[in-house]
């Protein structure tokens, strides 16, 4: 199977453009007649600080980041942003309230990572209140989606935390879904977006937030990265607070270091920056988002399509059109009893793999299939996925 | 000017082989006819699992790592193990000694890693003792560099820490040197070394060790992976334990995470890894560390001796032969008065660059010339530079 053929549409460390790919393989060897890789220069050289600072600004104008938020590249994933994201956001609650007592932080379940990002920040913090959890709405389309109006918020939170894509379950928010928040806990709470599976597929809001984060590996890039975009206002130093509730934050999970250095407060990871480097001048020379978002949709579109036309042979395991995830779609395939079964979808996986539709098994926790159509997966590539989905409802 | 005329001497980011990148750079395209790039496959697929296990295992041989230690991969780099060291040999502490009060952590001095070590340990522990600080006896030959028997040591210490080889000021550790701690005291407490600069250039005994760690950047990888090398008795679950001086460890940071998932607590970063495993490979075709000792031997031996031979030009910040860097060889180039003079430096600059030599200008807190032979230097490489010193000195 060459690369051409394959499609690959794993859910991360996801498939990359070629063009991208190929660029990077001649710049690990020698970049810009450097005589040497990207990967062997100085981090504090003029050529990589060149690049970063490019980076950033494509990155700022691809999704539309303003000057008031700070961008930094750090390590670490997802998961360190669980902690990270919550230790940091108690620290700018006790610079904004020195002498109240120990605040609540809200988070909003919807599947698998916001599952682990609530379990760490109980782990790290005594006052973790469930605003709301959607998981058990995601499958019953008889029961519509909790909206923001009805969550259980906290008065004094020092965040509300939540992950706009749930790469596991196939479950995202609706764009802007977040603003029906009530306006004066919008105005008093940082709002906390885990977009590592959507960032750039569509256009999150980073206004209607105080803080988005993503690793890279999905959309951006390979892994090792991780974008953390955060209003500057709420970047403080943790060292010069004395709030009982705060424990010291270990140095490399402090945004402030990495704002203040311009994310070079140590090595940064500099190939997954580099290539992402690569990817979001692609992005851009192919028309930004608005260009994307509209092939995503179609993507989106005619996958569910597919899916939808056969009921009796696949189910979506997202009950609910609005809250299905661009990104990754999950289905069950069917046996005769009109059940989920095991068999015909191993059936199905192997079917795929003779048309070279590869890494779709649904995560072990949930079964099923999960074909993810990140940006570098083609509008072509999943209209041969759809003929393929077809022939196998035909046999 | 070409890859192949570039003698590229930094500090790290540093050179790697050009084979190793050339693999690197058809890896990511297509990763042994998947139609799929290595960093494109899911981590827990059995191309990328069979890969780390293999990356693994040539560690394991190359550095002679026993099986009562695990090797991990993290992220985070050097700067994150100082955080990481410390809690994590905190809770194996406190799993050892649960009735006993707030344990000392014994830091040894040597330049500039070392105390960022300290700096960092301060913030996170109250009791952090500097057993000796060797800094002021480094450039100064007159005073003999104090013995390990002379140091001040804490007798419930929850580890001792040093660092192995100081890359900004040159300075290493000799062979053996930290085995003349009392023996009581190394039974008792774990002896943790950075070897991030010097892991594999020679033998590092890990056996002498409770924990040695080594970010990738210098002589095994691009930046972005970092390996921990522990005791498996020192592994412990921090949640389980309940000690006044323990905050929660952010999971980032906990060991026992990584040693219970195969590196695969979360996606690690896999470019990075490759890298090493393509280079632990050569290596050890090569006929592993007793060769590349030698090399490093040679490399070392002839630039030192280059230096030496010019007293009125080049003076050597390292005062004491027995500890000036194998990997790192830092000096001054002298003025008229035989003072370090920077004009002088800037024009040694100038003239390496004529030939090809990058990457050399000392770190800006110590100012003057470091020049970096890590493994992927080659001795005909050091040779050339040797040349072109020579050829200053008779300008």
């Amino acid at each position: 199977m060459t690369r051409e053929e394959t499609i690959n549409l794993g859910a991360g460390p996801s498939t990359l453009p070629t063009p991208v790919l190929e660029e990077a393989s001649r710049g690990i060897l020698d970049y810009q007649g450097t005589g040497m890789g990207l990967i062997e220069v100085s981090h504090r050289s003029s050529t990589f600080q060149d690049m970063l600072k490019q980076t950033e600004k494509d990155l700022r104008t691809l999704a539309d980041i303003p000057d008031e938020y700070a961008v930094i590249f750090v390590q670490g994933g997802g998961t360190e942003q669980f902690s990270a994201t919550l230790l940091n956001m108690l620290a700018a609650y006790a610079a904004r309230n020195p002498d109240k007592p120990t605040p609540a932080v809200d988070y909003v379940v919807s599947g698998s990572w916001s599952s682990k990002a609530v379990k760490e920040a109980k782990r790290l913090h005594s006052r973790v209140n469930i605003a709301s959890d959607l998981r058990e709405y995601i499958n019953d389309g008889s029961r519509p989606v909790p909206r923001p109006s009805t969550w259980n918020l906290s008065p004094d939170a020092a965040m509300l935390y939540y992950c706009d894509n749930e790469t596991i379950d196939g479950f995202e928010f609706p764009r802007g879904f977040i603003t029906e928040l009530p306006a004066e806990y919008r105005e008093r709470v940082p709002i906390v977006a885990d977009c590592s599976s959507n960032i750039l597929s569509c256009r999150v809001n980073v206004r209607d937030h105080a803080l988005v984060f993503f690793a890279a590996q999905k959309n951006i890039g390979p892994s090792g990265a991780t974008v953390v975009v955060v209003r500057r206002d709420l970047v403080v130093d943790p060292d010069q607070l004395n709030a009982k509730y705060l424990a010291p934050i270990p140095t490399m999970l402090v945004y402030k270091n990495f704002v203040d250095n311009g994310s070079l407060y140590n090595t940064p990871p500099m190939f997954p920056i580099y290539v992402s480097s690569l990817l979001f001048r692609k992005l851009l020379d192919e028309g930004g988002l608005p260009q994307i978002s509209k092939v995503n949709e179609e993507k989106a579109t005619s996958l569910y399509g597919a899916l939808l036309a056969s009921p009796n042979l696949y189910r979506l395991n997202v009950a609910h059109p609005e809250f299905r995830s661009s990104m990754n779609v999950t289905f069950r395939v069917l046996g005769d009893n009109n059940e989920p079964s095991p068999e015909v979808e191993d059936k199905f996986i192997k079917f795929a793999a003779e048309h070279n539709i590869v890494q779709i098994k649904g995560h072990r926790s949930v079964g099923g299939i999960r074909m993810s159509i990140y940006n570098s997966t083609t509008l072509e590539q999943v209209l041969l996925v759809v003929s393929v989905i077809n022939k196998f409802a035909a046999k």
